[in-house]
């Protein structure tokens, strides 16, 4: 019941953090809430189609996207005070990573599928949103330049996926990937922590 | 058989403005015959993938293939004639808009899903496509920012949903549908209607 | 064996490519691992979520992802002598783009598909990966743009086909197709050989 809450804070934080997205590039009341669909809901669909299991999370449970269109507009209203928020938004967006993650990790789990890719589909459900985002307002992913956020995914699921393994409850395995998850992203923040990167210029 | 004939006309018509907009970005005519398929029939792939629909419209029938690359090339040798016809392509995208909606609302009844997917895959099926074609012109979608367009979609889709669910007659579900949904993306165009827009400036 | 040997060199060798695609906008190592992955597998992944052939290979056989990665990250380490490296690399890409056509044309084939789709299906496998290449770094993409490309990987997959069809050995078959399509390939660079480009302008 925990979890089922934190999925759906992090479910609206994604929205929101979305609709304001959208309204740098100036979108329509549409755009915001179809933005905010594809962000929050996205990363999932992504890795459903991906291990072709269907129905959809959304298809299955419709009202899945009127809590996301509500919080989007939630968003749009409360805008003037969003900077105020960044700190909240900040956290409630590394809590939805790894929920996020572990739910995908969950689904390729009950599928039995190979470790490698129990992680990729936990790493799929926590950052395509933000990828989908991305390329819809015709930016270069923020995920493959910034900050530890993929990472952040990848070591949460490892974390889970191990815990599980290991015969640990599912709460405890839960508990351990938030708190390793959510302490590796504040502190990638906090100290600015990025993986290297690669410049690349042709030479001629 | 009307639906028919207004399928293809829709079809090809849709294959003939991706034809113009691959020609804003310099592409080749292999491009305009891709940009194209992927515009006209790309919503449609979108809802079967989303759904797991399979298979694919233009799978099962190939030929809808070449008829989408025939229309773009015919686009590509009458370009200089088109400014003439931009009523013609706006009224024959509307009604695409429209039976596209209804193709897609069919769909996700024949398959027993809640009548919120049944809307949402109609409007994907009639927007998809277009979103696609932005993205491969590395536009921010025009959906997202411009006059009444998905919502004549949902609207046109909920009015034949509605239609199909009184008992009401399949053929009169569907005029009914093109009628309310092509009256009013022609009053978008002509009064230029749009949807309240959202925007956002991050302050520091 | 042969066949394996020439996949996995094209397989790296696309990673590579795309290991630079990244560096040219400073993308992270995490960026560039998944460049590399949406790039190399990411042609063969549309083809099987567009056909429904699940699972896809990376999921049945998740050591191709770190193969992938692995030459991505060889590529960033040697990205100093690259530039001595163009003509492998174009070589590499163009045998690349012939063998995962095959590739496509081989599942359609099973699948029992249209031969239209076939043909496709090749393509499919052979472009999109770029396609996704430069939707994700944000350019419109390359091969609509640019010198014979998917034809190549079009006329390689009838050639494979017609061989296939007229009951020929596999290994004649696809020997032929590699043939045909890199001398292909190799005379569109030397000779610049491109399709006739579209340009439109709106009147108004």
């Amino acid at each position: 019941m925990l979890f089922n809450l934190a999925f759906y804070v992090a479910l609206m934080a994604q929205a929101g953090s979305a609709a304001l997205s959208a309204g740098r590039r100036n979108m329509d009341l549409f755009g915001v809430c179809s933005l905010a669909c594809v962000t929050a809901l996205g990363g999932g669909s992504t890795r459903d189609v991906l291990l072709g299991h269907y129905p959809l999370s959304w298809v299955a449970n419709p009202y899945l996207l009127i809590v996301v269109c509500v919080a989007a507009l939630a968003a749009v209203m409360l805008s003037r005070f969003m900077h105020h928020l960044r700190w909240t938004f900040l956290l409630l967006d590394a809590l939805g990573l790894v929920i996020f993650s572990t739910i995908g990790c969950d689904i390729a789990i009950a599928m039995g599928l190979h470790p490698i890719i129990v992680i990729i589909s936990g790493m799929v459900t926590g950052i395509l949103g933000g990828v989908l985002r991305d390329i819809l307002c015709n930016d270069v992913p923020l995920v493959f330049t910034g900050q530890l956020y993929a990472i952040v995914s990848i070591i949460a699921g490892v974390v889970y996926f191990t815990a599980t393994k290991l015969g640990l409850s599912y709460d405890f395995a839960l508990v351990a990937g938030i708190v390793v998850g959510m302490g590796l992203r504040v502190a990638a923040i906090v100290y600015n922590i990025e993986i290297p990167k690669f410049s690349y210029r042709d030479q001629r």
